[in-house]
């Protein structure tokens, strides 16, 4: 299986993301990557790494779109010569680049995206799908989108629900996933105009839609997938990143006032780091712009080599499992009138 | 100063309400409190607290909405004798009466709030406005709207920016408060069709907007009234309070887990304690609703006693700064075409 990385996107490229890939090289023996960018510089990390095989390939590709860059959209016309572009053009033009992986700008991302390797035949717009922390089994839950519409349809969050349904199904091997709509109470009625629409439509879907849910329960495990336009669903992901981190940084600085704290904290190092990894949503890999064409995961523009790897994982279990071709299949089934 | 409270709201009423009752009667030396349910109860709670003063009057009222009747906007028509209609009904008719307070069901605080009570001259939605914990000075930042409004036009944002920043102002001593706007991004360009046309409008308030936040920084400290539609606030302070929860919970499992994780908690006790007095929401008293022609104050359902006297001290300083006479009086200044 071939894959392509974006080896100048994120804050930690060149560096993590080469390391990462000569990480997943040792993993699948089968697995060859491409690396765009700057080649000095990615020549220079193999080394470090100390990679010798030839199952790295570089492309060329001078500029970097930076996560500071105005406008993604623009940039991604701006910089051809980009390593997200020139990556981009790849994974569009050659049928054994199974899947793309940036750690790069967000924005520079989903419009790359959409602009040069397009949609899923009959995926009105593909959604951001991230995997949030939330079971013990380390399933997590898919909410989508995250913001790649900021106004949407109530046709779009039918193809969301039906995509992140078939995601989750064959990336975690669970059967009928619990799909819920993102809403302001549980009770039917609940939700917004946009909602309510959905709602109806949802419950002709050929998925396991459980109903409305509340933000409350984001975590709690109840679901698997949970569909929402991407401005709530936006909102609903960075709150909760915003109180996890509210936690857990109010639980330090009270710490550090009090020295049987720091003590008691001594005793619970390694539950913290515990607490950590279980919160780090990055365990889980990247996000998913679900309906591409071809499989695009942003990873975190903060991404280490092993999140850049967990990423990477994840993007060749997507390829194996051949989600996009399964989307394909049941949206032609599907009868939908918008 | 005269309020009244509804003595059979919410999961611990009316033994906690009628307690809270007593206690802010200590506290306000010139304070009278109506209390409307079943008198009978009522006074047995009066007695408990071994209270024999005048300051409180007892109104019958035989009936109670619950948080499990549906459809709350039609238990206001359908229970004319309950607790709180009784209570909104006092609320309208007597000038002197300067707030109510309800734990009771959200929906039918609302519902009736709007029906009975009305809103001020010129608002065109009353919101619900929670203060949600930030800052270590105590004063928190004012989320609005929660879900009063779950489709809401630019107008209504208009209005929730100028109500919250007097609200704020006038609550916490802070002249020009920050406000701003809730979005999927801090760049003025980022937001959906709604909020880029408020954004426009709000920079022509006579407010202190400094434009666009993120979800993530609703804690943060950084922002005094964070504006909304209805359901994307509602989304937010419900990812909050699920992540807020999500992270203590597993912090404890983790604890269980691990037999020098126990003994760390226990010098950690007093420590945890302070964690969750500073997430605990309660501590800032309940939701206004902010925008009804009397202040309707609606407690949090599980509150006991200190959360509810927290709540009965924000309604008797609301009424003190006489918060809707100065919203009326923005208002009548306000020009912003709908």
């Amino acid at each position: 299986m071939k894959i392509i990385v974006d080896g100048f996107g994120g804050d930690n490229a060149p560096g993590e993301i080469v390391k990462a890939c000569v990480m997943a090289l040792e993993e699948f023996q089968d697995l060859e990557i491409i690396i765009t960018g700057q080649t000095d510089g990615i020549k220079a990390c193999l080394e470090k790494n100390g990679y010798t095989g030839s199952r790295i390939e570089i492309v060329e590709a001078p500029d970097v779109i930076s996560c500071e860059d105005e406008n993604p959209a623009m940039q991604i016309r701006l910089k051809p010569n980009s390593s997200l572009v020139v990556a981009l053009n790849i994974l569009r033009q050659n049928e054994d680049v199974k899947a793309l992986i940036s750690a790069g700008s967000t924005g520079a991302v989903l419009s790359g995206g959409f602009l040069k390797v397009g949609r899923i035949k009959g995926v009105s717009r593909p959604a951001l799908a991230p995997t949030l922390p939330s079971k013990d089994d380390g399933k997590g839950v898919v909410l989508l989108d995250c913001g790649a519409n900021v106004d949407s349809k109530p046709i779009n969050l039918c193809h969301f629900a039906l995509m992140g349904s078939i995601y989750y199904s064959k990336m975690y091997g669970v059967e009928n996933p619990k799909v819920a709509l993102l809403s302001n109470g549980t009770e039917d009625a609940k939700g917004n105009e946009l909602t309510k629409e959905v709602f109806a439509m949802l419950k002709k879907l050929p998925i396991n839609f459980v109903g409305n849910m509340e933000a409350r329960d984001l975590l709690s495990g109840k679901y698997d997938v949970v569909v929402s336009d991407g401005f709530a669903g936006n909102v609903a992901l960075k709150a909760t990143e915003g109180a996890a981190m509210f936690v857990l940084k109010t639980l330090k600085e009270k710490i550090k006032s009090s020295f049987s704290a720091k003590i008691g904290a001594l005793l619970l190092k390694s539950t913290f780091k515990e607490l950590k990894a279980k919160l780090d949503y990055k365990q889980y890999g990247g996000s998913l712009f679900l309906g591409c064409k071809k499989n695009i995961f942003k990873a975190h523009g903060d991404s280490k080599a092993p999140a850049f790897l967990a990423c990477i994982r994840q993007a060749v279990k997507a390829a194996e499992k051949d989600i996009n071709t399964e989307i394909e299949l049941a949206l032609e089934k599907l009868e939908i009138e918008e």
